[in-house]
């Protein structure tokens, strides 16, 4: 079969975007990929914001072409990165979140049981190594930090890694949250390398600063943005209540892939042993889940039935967020009342009416120092060097208490 | 239960859209319009352009917000429109689309017979005024030219409609196409009227013939793009193996609403008997054909696996496109190779090899002129007023062949 | 003389001006205010960031389509703004900045004594109050704060007024520094009114954020820039040390309008007792100090020649930042080391090497509180509403001392 | 003297830009570029479209970027240039504008006699070659078109030349005319050469379609613009009379360079026989003629002054564009009124009210042919490849005579 020399894709934020090396086309190329192209980046923020329909796909042809940016801006600097190490890291970029299912923040605990999206990249890097006869060694070294040069994988993961310098200019590029838009260009081109550490040069610490501040406001503008999150919850709780009926024998339509999820919910055990389980969920994506919810809009069991019409037709939660738990009297009383409108039990209630805590350190997985190299030769945590940002203060895990609850019964 | 006094909702293209009248916030929340947010407007563009994943409810949000712009620029120049004609003409934009089903160019012959998106639109509007009791009664005799004031209808349907003011710049936004961005604020600062019909200020000539320009680039360059015409071609395929294979009797995983469509195919005459057909549609879009291709592409009937998995794989067809026919040697060759290759018969082989014509004005319908204002009231047509354009050339109906067939059989 | 009914204006950042009212139309044409176009915004900060060469005059015409857009907002959320109102504070903002001279926050001192470019507004727009019978009457009120509704004071001078909307957007776009970029018209849209104040509505508190930071970002990176600063002392150098040339007797070319300022170097005493002061001041703009500079570059008095060629040729002073005063000791070796090699005396090396202080504070004038409107009516400052930021470490003034010398004495 | 290793630039449009070859910072830092910080690209194009101050100094940055982006791509499609070449060719371009004076289209025949903008190009390269004992051998080979490798010469002068591609996305940038924006990155991407000559990638073709089209509206709306036709006029009737009434014996104020140039006028010859005249045209700037002129504008001779009142308070002349010649009589009969209103004679009314052709070829100096690479190896010219244009239409010479008189006269 004809296979592509190489390919130029167009970005609608960096332009164009050039593919030249083979083992990277070919893993584009591959299924496990491609299922990214049906998996949106922002779950179900679509609803809040209208433009945010972008994909993991996108988002991880983004990570590449900073990755090619970065390695560029490295070496000009004089430090060594070998045209094997080049591949390996941006296989490794290029993959590091091929593990994500469909909304996975909101189902990674409906669908599966204790397996995180980061387990499952690991397995889906596994698979590919195998068909492609090893070639991913190295690649798959990095990612799990067990290489030596410990700046390749802080090119990967970290605080200042391709992936968060991407999903932040994406994801304010296409909900139109301007703030939130971060120079990109402006930070790779002052990394460097101190004892096999990324850094920042002086230069850019306005740059990192806006950074922070402006991940913390797509944190609580978009990420944590109080109707996205009455909309999410309103997912698991759909799929939660589909289990359960799915517990009690009844029977649902579902896509074959979901209906395989929802049954088993297998845990890492039931991966490890069964080669089987990692394909059906490579063949799980946002179709699945909302051509099925859709089916359950329609007929079925009434409480099922009101949830998915409910997320179908965007009649979302009443949301309210707070500093303090809310009381268990305000809330049974909105129970009662919404048991009594929709003839069902306290207990069914809960569908419609709970609470729970979301906390923008949720998203916040590393803890790591960013560093800001100085002319001299020294160096200073941001948190030191910046005279702007109380860092002590934006780093302080923020919590919120929240109730949801139908619009009509508060 | 508590409605929303207004709306402002964010545009990656325009920023704000204010959204205040309450029958506007009424249709946006109908299920009817919701839908709209479950329908790619550029169908499979995004397997060529990534970023393509915009939905027709965006357009239809960004259309009603160039329209509040017009009317603010018509009212400038002392044109009247009452409040009564502009909620109208604002809602005949923003349901202008509303008839449209998943990747509709495509599937318009295959999920119904001889109904076009025009006629479906009518359907729902019709629906909606039942529904609003006769509040819409404007806003669809003005989509239907029933109007006296003929240049409202003109800011719904022309040549230099918001329509396509809007979905121009929107895709060229979305697929990073840079040269199909027009200026639609230039445009509509020089719209104007005389004797009830749309003009542009002698001023806007420029941005017109941009306009134009732009138009045809984006015709050759996304909607026409041969990759684009494969992949659709290879959904059409698709369909029409399914319905055959319904046809013989064979029983296929479908959703509901697809299941529906594919069994039944109704036409005008259907949708007019029974009240249910149309609400079948309504419950119909991308997620529907796509969980249903995914499904095929892992099991079943040879062929339809075939080019299920081929789609969601984006592993699509060779093509080619020239200004003559291909020759039935050709093709019989291709089709025997293929058949042999894959063991099908050579009437099979037409799912895999197959010839037809494009041409630019399949989306060219309407042939109205566009004309130009001088200071001292004279008019003229934009194909004499430009002394930059061969507008002769550019208004010429363009046709390709093209020849689609397994990359591996060329 | 047939007059203008309206103008359309291009502006790279906000698209279309349009300008309709017949007064403003002829502010705009007055030699007042068309001298506002050979003032650049932003003095010499070109000398660092190419694209900065945008003049007061763009900035007055962003503010004054801000103030549309202001008005607009404000009408639509019920607050009454009468049409007097409306075109007395878009003149207010039109003329805000009508008293800057050339490189005014450089030269305030140099060419005139004492008198602000405040000052300088005043009389200027007296001035233009004159010419159109008192027309501007209620414009100079609401500048002055003087009338009742305080809130069209705050449109125009205080913590988010349209100027500073407008200059951090338009340097930010000029330098090309993307982080400072604010969304003005996010904050526009979140204007209020509550006891005649200028507030923001909650969903705003973000975008002030940013606003916030950006601005701080914005002094640090491009107003008080370290070769911004050594570019602006060297000018303050020439034209101090021409000063002294003159009061010395010693004849040197200039420009008429220049000779006057140097030679006189009026107060507002003098200001106030011949009108001829102030025509003269509007015949002075930044190429009477350029192409004076530049003459001196090439003949005359060693010393000034050095300085005015080191500006003309951008070889700038050596900076040094510190948060500490430099020694004594150390300034003194580098005037030592200078006048030996300049062969000039230690006091002349004054001119060469030299220490001050800058601080952000400089640019800060007000001090007036961000309000925060919240749905129940509750008004909270930013800083206490802010769970981001530490308003207090940025509010905070913050010094540094800077030593200039030439590069080849360090 | 402390020398910078590398500088990174800010612009606006293209973000950074580095250079890091010390040649070429000798050279950004030499007296001959820094002077192009002082002329504006287009002129007086800022009195129509008030955003456009940038400045050739900032173009010449804007192409060297290009290069290098264009060097790289022909680098990846195999084509050989050795580092040799790429400096030359770099500086070539960084170069191929310094001999521009000030509103130099307009001023080209006032200033000096039969000396292009291109031979003072050369003769400054000639003069740094000295300068840099000869390392600037090869740009000059390359700049003449002298060097076997004639595709480095088309990177720097022919119809797809980096200057071409920078300069019309510069000034749709500074102008705010959108539809000027071509996609500079795009057309790059697709260089490639055969038989050494710069082609095309058929892929390309779109974006050659569209940039010339892009050109083609530029030139009518903004670098033939007949407002700014009208205010470039006004500065040449403006050193006319300044002319004459220096060879009639009247003393006027004037910078030094300014005045040498006026009163010499220096030809070729001048030029050669004298190393000082280049010296003294290097210190000649925008800044010497509206400083001049500001003078001018207040005092002395009536003529000239009113034309330099004209200029200085943008008071400019009516202006009328036809396709024919205006009749004798017309113009005739506004001379004879325009004469007696402001009391001068028929002759000197020739100042206030003329005629003269404006066309696009003007700025048309190549004529090269755009070839387009197929797949195939075939080669077509763009005029025939495009089935979009008719580029003979494009291509043809368009001619607008025009008529100027003061605004009362008409």
């Amino acid at each position: 079969m004809a296979r592509r020399k190489q390919t130029i894709l167009n970005d609608p934020i960096y332009g164009f975007i050039s593919i030249q090396d083979g083992l990277i086309l070919k893993l584009l190329d591959h299924p496990y990929f491609q299922r990214l192209g049906r998996i949106k980046q922002l779950g179900l923020t679509h609803l809040v914001y209208p433009g945010a329909y972008h994909t993991r796909l996108q988002h991880a042809l983004g990570v590449t072409h900073l990755m090619g940016t970065a390695i560029e801006v490295l070496r000009s600097k004089k430090h060594d990165i070998t045209k094997e190490e080049e591949l390996a890291v941006t296989i490794a970029i290029l993959l590091h979140d091929i593990g994500h299912g469909p909304f996975s923040h909101v189902l990674e605990n409906t669908i599966v049981s204790n397996v995180t999206h980061e387990d499952l990249s690991d397995m889906f890097m596994g698979r590919l190594n195998e068909e492609f006869s090893g070639k991913l060694d190295l690649a798959i070294k990095i990612f799990a930090n067990k290489y030596r040069k410990k700046f390749l994988h802080q090119l990967v993961a970290s605080q200042l890694d391709m992936d968060r310098l991407d999903y932040l200019r994406r994801d304010s590029f296409f909900t139109g949250v301007a703030e939130g838009a971060i120079s990109s260009d402006r930070i790779i081109k002052t990394l460097n390398i101190v004892d096999d550490n990324l850094v920042i040069d002086a230069k850019g610490i306005y740059s990192v600063e806006n950074f922070l501040i402006a991940r913390r406001l797509m944190y609580w503008q978009v990420y944590l943005h109080k109707t996205v999150i009455a909309a999410e919850y309103l997912l698991i709780k759909i799929l939660e209540r589909a289990k359960e009926l799915g517990n009690q024998g009844t029977s649902l339509f579902a896509t074959p892939a979901l209906h395989y999820f929802l049954t088993r919910q297998p845990g890492k055990k039931a991966f490890g042993k069964d080669r089987k389980v990692l394909e059906m969920f490579a063949m799980l994506d946002d179709y699945d889940i909302l051509a099925s919810v859709k089916v359950w809009s329609q007929e079925g069991e009434p409480i099922l039935k009101r949830l998915s019409a409910n997320l179908v037709n965007r009649n979302l939660f009443h949301i309210e967020l707070t500093d303090k738990p809310f009381s268990n009297n305000k809330i049974e009383k909105i129970r009662a009342k919404t048991a009594k409108a929709y003839k069902i039990s306290a207990e069914e209630a809960r569908y419609f009416v709970f609470t729970d805590i979301i906390g923008n350190s949720l998203y916040d997985r590393q803890s790591d120092k960013i560093n800001i190299l100085y002319r001299d030769g020294k160096m200073t945590d941001i948190a030191v060097a910046s005279d702007h940002l109380n860092i002590s203060v934006l780093s302080k895990r923020v919590e919120k208490h929240f109730l949801c609850c139908p619009k009509t019964m508060i």
